[in-house]
């Protein structure tokens, strides 16, 4: 039998109403494009049966206890090395490619830059946790909060992350930006502009990194 | 109104079938007879809504998926810390005496030395998500893991981490008795006497304990 070629893991980034839905269907094509037909979609928080509880417990809390920004934390993590450790490493290593819904880089940006988490504590973390994995490719939809914002709530009901003010998302958007320009697998897409150019920019990004891989 | 003095936090530890329950009984009459009313309890994981749920999922999972050694670590921290900061240092500040039902000793022990969980990666994570926040005294209650585990299935149903190897079990205890010879603060009991002995031993420890404090 013949060696099985590894897939690649791509991430979508990005503050609430930056598009990523939009942005998921251009990289598909784009890897559809390229002949890339079996990939796998997956979303942080969540994605296994333990995930996705940790998702409801992270994104709606219980009555009104406070949640701990470091219990929150933690409970990412726990969620994403699950994720990764059930289905994103074993859809990699049978050859399947994996487009992810968020992934490391928004609890860089959320936990670090929104909620002021320490950044030793927060890369600590990410190391002890995830070791050197990493996505091959993120694609960063830069955009205003305030427009994401707006965006994002006219979808309808908010949760408890979303409810938060706006110099959250400010500080948020601030980390996004400054984690992509550090890193050589990250992209910036300019999602201010209109849905159509953000695809196509989206596609092109795709489409330029793919030609440059083995 | 005159400054009120805050209260300590005394740990019951051990493996499954060691005896807490006769032992709180015991440090609850130890506490009464030096005066000592205002008492909480708690148990790990758990002992908030948030970190109940978690205890939950860690104890029983989510149907047949397979829980990452460190999600299961990362979901105990991110409990611990709502029971810390939610509950434990509160009733400390206004004055009461906290009685735990395990803490951060049963990680170490459990996935340290039970799991094999890297014992760097661990005391970062309790350095990370604790900081300086420990008890002022934990009894260690060290029985031989075949006696324990009998008593506990006498009790009923096991669950995920009752239904281990026994060597696990062999493991987890080793690492117990390293870390109670290393901490100041830890004392060890015989809870393989009989269970009378047993409660002596307690009340004495916490009694002799007392006498030290100011």
């Amino acid at each position: 039998m013949q060696n099985q070629k590894c897939g690649k893991f791509i991430v979508l980034e990005g503050l609430e109403g930056a598009g990523k839905t939009t942005a998921r269907e251009a990289v598909l094509q784009a890897l559809q494009a390229h002949g890339i037909e079996r990939i796998e979609f997956t979303r942080e928080p969540g994605g296994t049966p333990l995930a996705e509880k940790l998702r409801q417990l992270i994104k709606f809390g219980d009555g009104n206890e406070v949640i701990s920004d470091k219990a929150e934390l933690l409970m990412l993590y726990a969620a994403r090395i699950q994720l990764v450790e059930n289905v994103i490493r074993p859809a990699l290593t049978c050859g399947k490619w994996v487009l992810g819904d968020r992934h490391d880089m928004s609890s860089q940006a959320y936990q670090g830059g929104g909620r002021q988490i320490d950044r030793t504590l927060l890369s600590t973390l990410r190391d002890t946790v995830l070791g050197d994995f990493k996505p091959h490719l993120t694609l960063y939809l830069d955009i205003d909060p305030e427009l994401g914002l707006s965006r994002a709530r006219s979808r309808g009901e908010l949760d408890r992350i979303e409810q938060l003010q706006l110099d959250f998302f400010e500080r948020t958007r601030a980390r996004y930006l400054e984690l992509v320009a550090a890193d050589p697998n990250a992209l910036l897409i300019d999602a201010s502009q209109p849905i159509e150019q953000v695809a196509s920019d989206v596609r092109s990004a795709v489409d330029n990194w793919l030609s440059t891989q083995d």
